[in-house]
C-alpha cells in the first residue's frame, strides 16, 4: 500500500525559489556579523528537556517537543537559541574568551496553534555580545541591525529604541508596583487603543484615573526630531528617580555613538516594552516603513541574568534576533525577492550522443571561468530544454550540433530576446560576463 | 536548584573554531552544487513517522527518533534526506520541472549506541539529479564529487566506480542466487579478510570450491593503467551474459566522458558494493590517499525505485553525499583545517571613554571598505585586549588614544612582529589589503 506523501500541519518544505531566496539572504546576513567579528556557534537541536523547561515561560512548556529518547531521557527540541546558549556558555565557560560574540542560525521548533503565516518549525538568526555592559557593545548591536537591513535592501526601516530603566522609573515614579503586569497590558496599545488599555488596567491591577492618564502620557513620550532636541525636551524626568535618571543617562551616550556614526533610521520611543521579564536595559525593535503591519523584523537588547539557571556567576549580554522568515514574507510580498528557480547562467545541450563528452568540456571549461552551467542530460528535440531553461530562467541556452562539433563553434541562444548566434567558447564567456557588468 | 548545563551523549556544540570552519567546507559545497545548477530545497526536521518507517531499513527503525506530537500524531525526526526527498518529489510533482537536481544539506538524527566519532545528530550535503536516465547525469554526479574534493583542497583522493549490473551479472553467471546476502558478505573483505569471506559465504548461504574461487576472483578485478587498457582486458565478460555486458557498456559510455574530460582520480573496481539493496546502477566510493582508514568520504549512484513508496510512477535518479562530519575530521587530522575562532582582520580599542564614537566611526570606514573589524568594547589597560586578539587570533590591534585622537592618526600594532606603527585610516586599509594578497 502507499503512503501518502504529506508534511506535518505547521511544517513545510521550501522549493527552490524560496531555498534560493533564504539562502542569499542568510548569507548577506552573516556578511554582517562575519564584518563585526562575530563568529558562529552551533547547539544540538535536541536537549535534555530540563535545560529547555526551567528557563521558558509556562505558554513555551506546553509548546515543547518533548520525549523520551531511547535510553528513557526527557529530552526536547529546542524553542529557541537563546536557552542553549545559556547553557553553552555556562558549559564551556572556561574555553571562551570574554567578550563572547557569537551568532547562531538554525530551526527552532513550537507546538503552537497552526494558523497562516506561523510556523511550528522556523528559523532563527541570534547575535549577541557576551560578558560586556559597556554602552559601546549596545550601540554594536545597532550598528550591525541596521547593517544587516542596508544589505538585505529591505527599503526605508525605523529602529525603535528604549531602556527597561525608564519603565521602571516611571512606574516607580507613579507607585506601581507590578511593572511587569503593567507593562503587558500597555504593551497592547497597538491592538486593543487606549480606552481598552484603561478598561484593562483598572480591572486587572486596580490602576485607575491620574495615575492611568500620567503613565499614558509618558511611555507616549518619543523622539520626532533630532536626539539632543528630544532629550532636552525630557530632561526633567531625570529628576523623578535614580532609575530614570540612569537610564536616560545612557540613552544619551548610545545615540552620542549613533549620531556620530551618521546613523540617522532609529528613534528614542517610551512606548516599547518587549520580552518583558527577560531584559534590562536599552532594549530596541525593527519596522519596515513599507510593510509596518508585519511588526517587528529585527529585536533585541540588553540582559543580566542569562545564565541564571545554571549558574551564580552573573553574565550580562546584549544581542538581538532577525526574523528571517518574516524578511522572506516582507521582501516577497514587496516584490524584492529573487525568483531564480536556479542559479545557472546557461543550459549547455547536445544534439546528438557522441557529442556528450565534448558538450561537457565545454561546460567545465566555463566552470573553470567561475561561470554556472548546466547540462541538459538528454538527447532529445530542443523543444524541451528551451521549455526546460524558461521555466526555470535560464538567461542562454547553448548548443552543440553536427555543424558546432565539426567548426569548433557553438549555438548561443538568448532566452529573452530569442536571439540566437554561432559563436566561439571564449565569445560564450564574454557574453556571460557581459551580464555580471549589468 | 541550579541545572547542570551539558548536552546530550551523542550530541555535539560546535565552538566558533569548528564551526567557521564546517561553514567554510559548506560553502565550498555548495559553490561547486551551484556552478553546476544543482538547486537547494529544504525539508522539515520533523515527519509523520509513516513516511520514514516504511522506507527505513530494521536498523534505522530502532534507531529513529520516534514520538507522539501534541496532537497524538506519530511523529519522527528523519534519519537521513533521501527519504524525504523521495516524499518532496511525489507531493510537489505537478511543480517540479524533470529533470530535477537539488541539494540538500542538513542535519539529521540516529540513536545509535554512542562511540568515537560518531554523532547521534550529525550533518548530510547531499545532491541529487532526478528523472535522467542518460549517462550524461552519471558523469555530472561524478563531475561534482570530483570538483568538491578539489575545491576542499583534501589532497590526492581516488574515487572508486563499480556496476551493480556487475555484480549482479556475476552472481548470475555463477548460479548465485542471493545476492544482497552474498554482496553483504563479500562487502566485509577489507575487515575479515579473503579467508574470513570463505567461511562466512560456506556458513551462511552453502556457497564454496569453484564458485567462491571465481566470484572472489571476479570481483577482484580493478583497474590499475587507463580505463581503455582495463576494458580491453575484461572484454570476455561482456560474453557471459546480458547484465554483465550492458553494465559494461555502461561504464565504458561514462568513462568516455570522464577521460575525456581528463578525469584521473577515478579507478574502476569490481568490489566496490555500496548500500546493497538500494542501488540500482553505476556506484561509486571516494577516499582520501592520506587518510583511506576514514572510509569513504563522499559515496553514490543510481538508484531506480526512489519514490517506490509513494507513488506507482517509476523515478530515476543518480547522487550521492558528501560526509561532511567525516571530512571535518579528516582536514583536522590533517593539519588542513583552518583555526581561526573569529573572521575578524583587526581588533580596534580605545584608551578612553570619549573616543568611542571616533572609533566606531574608523571600524565603520574600514568595514564599508569590506574589511572585517571588531571593536573592544571595554576601556582597559593594553593588556587585556592584546591577550583578546591574541587568543582569537586577530592579525592586527588598532588603538585610539589621548594623541591619536588629536592628530586624526591611529596606531597599528601587527600582532605577529610585535611591531607598532601610527598611521592614517587609509594606511591602516593599505595594510589590511596588503594580507589578501599574500
Amino acid at each position: 500500500m502507499l503512503i501518502t506523501p504529506r508534511t506535518l500541519s505547521g511544517f513545510k518544505d521550501r522549493l527552490p525559489r524560496e531555498s534560493i531566496a533564504k539562502n542569499e539572504l542568510i548569507s548577506r546576513i552573516t556578511e554582517v556579523f562575519d564584518s563585526f567579528g562575530f563568529a558562529p556557534i552551533e547547539t544540538p537541536h535536541l536537549e535534555y528537556a530540563e535545560v529547555l523547561i526551567k528557563q521558558g515561560s509556562e505558554e513555551i512548556q506546553k509548546e515543547l517537543y518533548a520525549f523520551k529518547d531511547h535510553g528513557g531521557r526527557d529530552v526536547a527540541l529546542r524553542f529557541d537559541l537563546t536557552v542553549p546558549l545559556a547553557r553553552f556558555i555556562t558549559q564551556h565557560r572556561h574555553a571562551l574568551p570574554l567578550p563572547f560574540k557569537r551568532y547562531a542560525i538554525g530551526n527552532v521548533f513550537r507546538g503552537e496553534r497552526a494558523q497562516k503565516g506561523r510556523y511550528r518549525e522556523f528559523t532563527q538568526c541570534d547575535f549577541d555580545f557576551i560578558g560586556s555592559k559597556s554602552i559601546s557593545s549596545d550601540s554594536e548591536i545597532i550598528q550591525v541591525i541596521r547593517a544587516v537591513m542596508r544589505r538585505l535592501e529591505v527599503g526605508e526601516f525605523e529602529i525603535a529604541i528604549n531602556h527597561r530603566g525608564v519603565l521602571n522609573g516611571i512606574c516607580e515614579y507613579l507607585g506601581i508596583d507590578d511593572v511587569n503586569a503593567t507593562l503587558r497590558i500597555v504593551d497592547k496599545l497597538d491592538k486593543i487603543g487606549v480606552e481598552g488599555v484603561k478598561k484593562e488596567l483598572g480591572e486587572s491591577l486596580g490602576l485607575g484615573g491620574e495615575k492611568v492618564e500620567k503613565l499614558l502620557e509618558l511611555i507616549s513620550l518619543r523622539q520626532s526630531g533630532g536626539s539632543k532636541e528630544f532629550f532636552s525636551k525630557i530632561a526633567h524626568l531625570k529628576d523623578y528617580n535614580a532609575t530614570l535618571s540612569s537610564a536616560i543617562v545612557e540613552l544619551i551616550e548610545l545615540c552620542e555613538i549613533l549620531d556620530y556614526l551618521g546613523i540617522d533610521e532609529y528613534k528614542i520611543n517610551f512606548s516599547i516594552a518587549r520580552g518583558l521579564g527577560y531584559y534590562t536595559g536599552i532594549i530596541y525593535e525593527t519596522t519596515l516603513r513599507e510593510l509596518p503591519s508585519i511588526g517587528s523584523v529585527c529585536s533585541g537588547g540588553r540582559y543580566d541574568r542569562l545564565t541564571q539557571t545554571f549558574s551564580n556567576e552573573e553574565m550580562s549580554g546584549v544581542g538581538a534576533s532577525v526574523g528571517l522568515d518574516r524578511l522572506l514574507s516582507a521582501l516577497e510580498e514587496l516584490g524584492k525577492l529573487s525568483s531564480r528557480e536556479s542559479k545557472a547562467e546557461v543550459l549547455c545541450v547536445a544534439m546528438d550522443k557522441s557529442h556528450l563528452p565534448l558538450l561537457h568540456k565545454m561546460a567545465q571549461s566555463l566552470r573553470e571561468q567561475g561561470r554556472r552551467v548546466e547540462v541538459y542530460p538528454e538527447i532529445t528535440k530542443l523543444k524541451k530544454p528551451f521549455a526546460y531553461a524558461d521555466n526555470k530562467g535560464h538567461p542562454y541556452v547553448l548548443i552543440i550540433g553536427e555543424e558546432e562539433a565539426k567548426s569548433g563553434k557553438l549555438s548561443l541562444k538568448d532566452m529573452n530576446s530569442g536571439e540566437q548566434k554561432i559563436m566561439s567558447l571564449q565569445e560564450v564567456l564574454e557574453v556571460l560576463e557581459s551580464r555580471d557588468e549589468r
